[in-house]
């Protein structure tokens, strides 16, 4: 970036903070190709969202373009929680291992997994993968209490897991977000006052909650499910060159 | 697809029910080489949004791109209205059989066209062209009563229709829908009561209709106006492999 | 276009009325290559929206690709704001003359500036930039009466502006929109009424607000902020060919 103007550095990938995790939900190569032509510095990990490897014909081609960009992918939730209903824990680890994937999901938003199991499955996948845990149902009228939350990220990060990924859905409905979109920011206050935000990764589908995130936390928040055609909108919110975090990140 | 996890097998095209039928609303030649690259088995048919094919550039390698995947073409039926308000319709079937367009969408969302001569006109089209004929107002506030829809969608099958398109719009705020989006959950219940809903091509342009369709009525629903970069995941809620429908029919 | 169907003629480029104002988000290379193959002629002037310039890698090979087009290029409003805000008018003005661009936006939608100020930095932008500013707050709640949006605007073209852009954000929620998305038609009104509506471009970043100005003011009102996979269908809401302008301007 050559510039008239200097902002703040982000570090360089791979990052342990300012994470932002993106959501391919089914991109043609070609996109993919795009995609990583021009912002594939700002990506930090993508998820093939829900059961969509299934469908992704040419999977391992899309597979190694990230890899070429050295960009874990992760499959969404859904596929485990698929896998774990159908008891097809050991054949998903091998479909996973097969691929080449690195990093997986562990999630309980439509299936019911007892606690322990979860936690038990969390440090049983850690062994050979890299585990994002997701909290929070998916159903909008399920609302979680605060204190909840707080223990669950604590276990899930104690069991294993890299980052837990406080859910939102792919568009900003459950979980963190009332049904109308608003966040609940109380629970955010929480989930911020009793664990590192540096293990935790926002789901942030929308720009309003992407620059809500910033405006609490700083450029450096990790941020879910950002549609891919929003990345270079999101990368100039966390340099506060948008109009949303202008006067918070670069007058600020 | 090579998976460790077995789906209920979809029929496969050229399929009579179960088809996704894709809004391309003036895609660039390139993207429609990438959406057919990842997804051309997913598509049953194409409509050409609305009057785009007459500001569409390079409109016959479009179509020969499609017809390379085997994905017939329609042209919206706004452009039918059109022709017919102008009394144009000997010159509209010429274009489109210069063209090597075989499908024709006869509507009357907003030119009032009485009863009588809109059979007419499918019986008409039919004799050359696979007609999609389309029920139901774009006006918001035109609430059509379920009888009504029942009696025309009836009419225009026997008129010579191959299917017959509940209006939802591009966006799903009329016809299947109330402005709000809500799907009128009993229409869609009269008319399935009235008639083999593997006729009726529902309009779902929204994940969340998509889904209650799927779920009402199963995996081999017809379904209208999809975005392009949705045909993936129709596809993954298709199968259960996405949140809204892993239940009701992976693990149904 | 060949057709069967003749509509109103648009003025060819460079046109000075019925303006397609376009916003670049970020987008790829590709995907720009893609867009001018299948819609350059319908396309007046993109802007590379906010501060994203400064992210957008292979810069220089974007503003080629519109240039080979013919298609002036202007950055964001918000660029210029952080400029203004860190003294750095002077550094601003040589980036962009070494990147050979040669429009400038000059807004206040988020940073405070003095009047007097503003307009004094559009006569001096003036003497070197096509001049685009921007009149209206990016601030839901901030309702600003329209009389002054009319002193405003005059007051603007008159030290200046090519063109004042109506400012409505890029996603319809403030300066010409309600917070809720519907437009402040009693202000379109009193700016009609007070300036000559070909130096105005009205932001109308939604398919309802591009039909609203059609209808309202006929196919050759200047529209701001359109998404680039909606260009094609704002140039068939300009000829009638969609169902929202059908009747008005096609059938009117």
């Amino acid at each position: 970036m050559s510039s008239f103007l200097s902002t703040a550095p982000r570090p360089p990938k791979p990052r342990n903070r300012g994470i932002s995790h993106v959501m391919d939900s089914g991109l043609p190569l070609s996109a993919v190709r795009g995609l990583l032509e021009s912002a594939a510095e700002y990506i930090d990990i993508v998820k093939l969202g829900w059961g969509t490897s299934l469908v992704t014909k040419a999977l391992d081609e899309k597979l190694a373009l990230y890899a070429a960009h050295s960009i874990p992918v992760v499959c969404g939730g859904t596929l485990f929680e698929a896998a774990y209903a159908r008891d097809l824990i050991d054949p998903y680890k091998r479909w996973l291992t097969e691929h080449g994937i690195t990093h997986a999901e562990i999630a309980d938003g439509v299936v019911a997994i007892p606690r322990e199991v979860k936690l038990r499955l969390i440090a049983d996948f850690a062994t050979d993968f890299t585990v994002l845990s997701e909290v929070g149902s998916k159903d909008a009228n399920a609302l979680v209490a605060p204190y909840q939350w707080v223990g669950w990220i604590t276990d899930e990060l104690e069991a294993g897991a890299w980052k837990v990924i406080a859910e939102g859905r792919e568009d900003g409905s459950a979980g963190l977000f009332r049904a109308s979109g608003e966040i609940r920011s109380g629970l955010v206050d929480e989930i911020a006052h009793g664990i590192d935000v540096d293990r935790v990764i926002f789901d942030a589908p929308t720009k309003a909650a992407q620059a809500w995130f910033i405006r609490r936390f700083g450029a450096g928040v990790n941020l879910g499910n950002v549609a891919p055609n929003e990345i270079i909108g999101l990368e100039t919110l966390r340099l506060g060159l948008r109009a949303d975090t202008l006067k918070s990140i670069l007058l600020g």
